[in-house]
């Protein structure tokens, strides 16, 4: 298979660890034989800097040209601490996101037996929990209509949904659920928003399509209690954009680690993988930043392909490596491998040298 | 002190629960040499039974001719299972809290060294764990105008605030901050919502009149993660509607039992006190159910009274019977003591018996 990759290498620790992604594609590649090639191009605080946009008119072309886009991080506190600053580089991923129509956010909740110690559940609270959160990505409340009165002292904000909206995320949900334990969990507040009568309206007309697929309904707040008390009762989790925000972050520490935590952002046509952690610059050029949660990415994005086989050596290569120690410092400040290293050993695990 | 208390007993475990409250009450009032007068009243399913309505015109007048409400549980499955029914109980306590206008809805989150084996999170991330929460309960979205267009294929719901009702219960909070370890943290979504944004205006003017008063922001995305990995930076949380929805309930969990977490709903007038727990049909009756949510409720009565004292004395019955093991059922199945059990006890904590 050929595939066209953007790479958006971003800020801070994007570029380290988008790299050690590049080495695992690599090896996924000579292995069977596939065929990546990458295109490079800029976002964020190093685009800014470098070209003077957040998101240059060429870095959205080569996107629109690829295949998927495998980005590393974005932003910078030179940015951050300057509320003067007319262009931040979060700017350049809303653009993008919202250029290429990325409306699904997709997070896989994974929780790994070696890093028990680290989750702030206790282990039987943990035990089995593999779930995955389709957020909307590009409506809602975040988008709607706001206003503030002339006397500044009324605010709004209006939360709207079409049934176009909704009904195209869930039937990537309910496809997604299909390859799972076939459930999805639709979290709604249908008992009081007029906007989740119609999400709730519109899972129920497309579920006979989808006829292997249990569909249950949760009100948010009842979900935000079950995320801790009973996680691993969630298969695929469906839900509009701030919700999803809320308890896709929520659902994000139950590993222990947001290092290892990967994302998808998928549309119509080109889709986007990146690690939900962010930029640490602090960490920048040392060789210390964990690269699972891109390599993971990596993995979502060779799924995307239909590349099966390949995602799932990704992620046992992973599997293995929690077990047996090998891990950044953020993990085990005692024992721990560099950022280059992890790299190098999920490589030699794909090539079977392990 | 001579108190006039309006009593609602409920539905399902309501009256049982309540009635132990009542105890309690009676034996502080008997210490400490106030007054407290009963006044019993209908509501919910209780009263769409005996009088058609699930509030009753009687019943808002006496809770408006008292000082303070205590109210026991609302609901029953009868009601519930009837999608025709026209009356619900749940719209008896949806009516009184508006006709009180009950704009804050109080719940503290305490742990309990006893019941760590009961929480889904680990000891260390429990220890000191002692925050309170304000969720504003009568704007925001879920009373926002909702529409549906005639085609049925758009929704929206409109989240409106006013500055009025944001300073009401902010004033409210920083003075309890002011009696509490003095930080006061805003969870809102200020990055992208203009309601938000007027939140954090609004708080931040007023901050100065209580300059004791540390304040914070934070996103609600990330207080759903900070409830979780470090609860115990928390102090006074203020918030709008649904996140006060959404991350109340979240963080109602780290005690390992619902049955012990007591509320308030405050606003210009009568205040009103009830368990945060349902009616729980099932263990109606059976002298099973835990009174502790009802007891700690009773407890930010006297609190509300000025009686500080009087409701230290209870919170630290309620401590010292977690410690020697007298629990209900659904905190120890083995070793369990009856719901009247459990109520003589704090009775006889309080009369120095114990
Ligand atoms: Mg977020
Ligand atoms: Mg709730």
């Amino acid at each position: 298979m050929k595939k066209n990759i953007a790479v958006i290498l971003g800020d801070g620790i994007g570029p380290e660890v988008t790299q050690q992604s590049i080495k695992v594609l690599d090896a996924i590649a000579q292995q069977y034989k596939h065929e990546f090639t990458y295109t490079y191009a800029l976002m964020g605080a190093d685009a800014i800097d470098k070209t003077g946009s957040p998101l240059p008119d060429e870095t959205l072309s080569t996107c629109l040209a690829s295949d998927a886009i495998l980005f590393g991080a974005i932003g910078h506190p030179k940015y951050d601490n300057d509320p003067a600053a007319k262009v931040r580089p979060e700017q350049g991923l809303l653009k993008l996101r919202k250029s290429l129509q990325l409306f699904a956010n997709i997070r896989p909740i994974t929780t790994y037996p070696a890093l028990q110690h680290l989750s702030p559940l206790k282990a039987k609270n943990l035990e089995g929990v593999d779930f995955v959160i389709y957020r909307e990505l590009t409506s809602g409340i975040y988008f709607g209509k706001k206003n503030l009165s002339d006397d500044k002292t009324t605010a709004s904000d209006d939360c709207v949904y079409t049934a176009s909206e909704i009904e195209r995320i869930a039937h990537l949900a309910f496809k997604h659920a299909q390859k799972r334990r076939k459930k999805l969990t639709l979290v709604d507040k249908a008992n009081v928003l007029e906007t989740s009568r119609l999400w709730r309206k519109v899972v129920q007309e497309i579920a006979p399509q989808y006829s292997d697929v249990t569909v249950d309904y949760m009100f948010v707040d009842n979900a935000s209690m079950q995320i801790i008390i009973n996680p691993k009762q969630f298969d695929v989790i469906l839900t509009e954009n701030m919700f999803g925000d809320i308890i896709s972050d929520e659902a994000s520490v139950l590993s222990g680690s947001l290092g290892l935590a990967p994302s998808a952002s998928v549309g119509s046509g080109v889709a986007l993988f990146e690690p939900i952690h962010g930029s640490y610059p602090q960490a920048a050029g040392k060789d210390i930043a964990n690269p699972i949660g891109s390599i993971l990415s990596a993995a979502m994005m060779l799924d995307h392909f239909g590349l099966n086989e390949e995602a799932r050596l990704v992620t046992d290569a992973v599997q293995w490596m929690l077990q047996h120690g090998f891990v950044t410092k953020d993990i085990d400040p005692i024992n721990s491998y560099a950022t280059t290293a992890i790299g190098d050993l999920v490589k030699d695990f794909i090539e079977n040298k392990l």
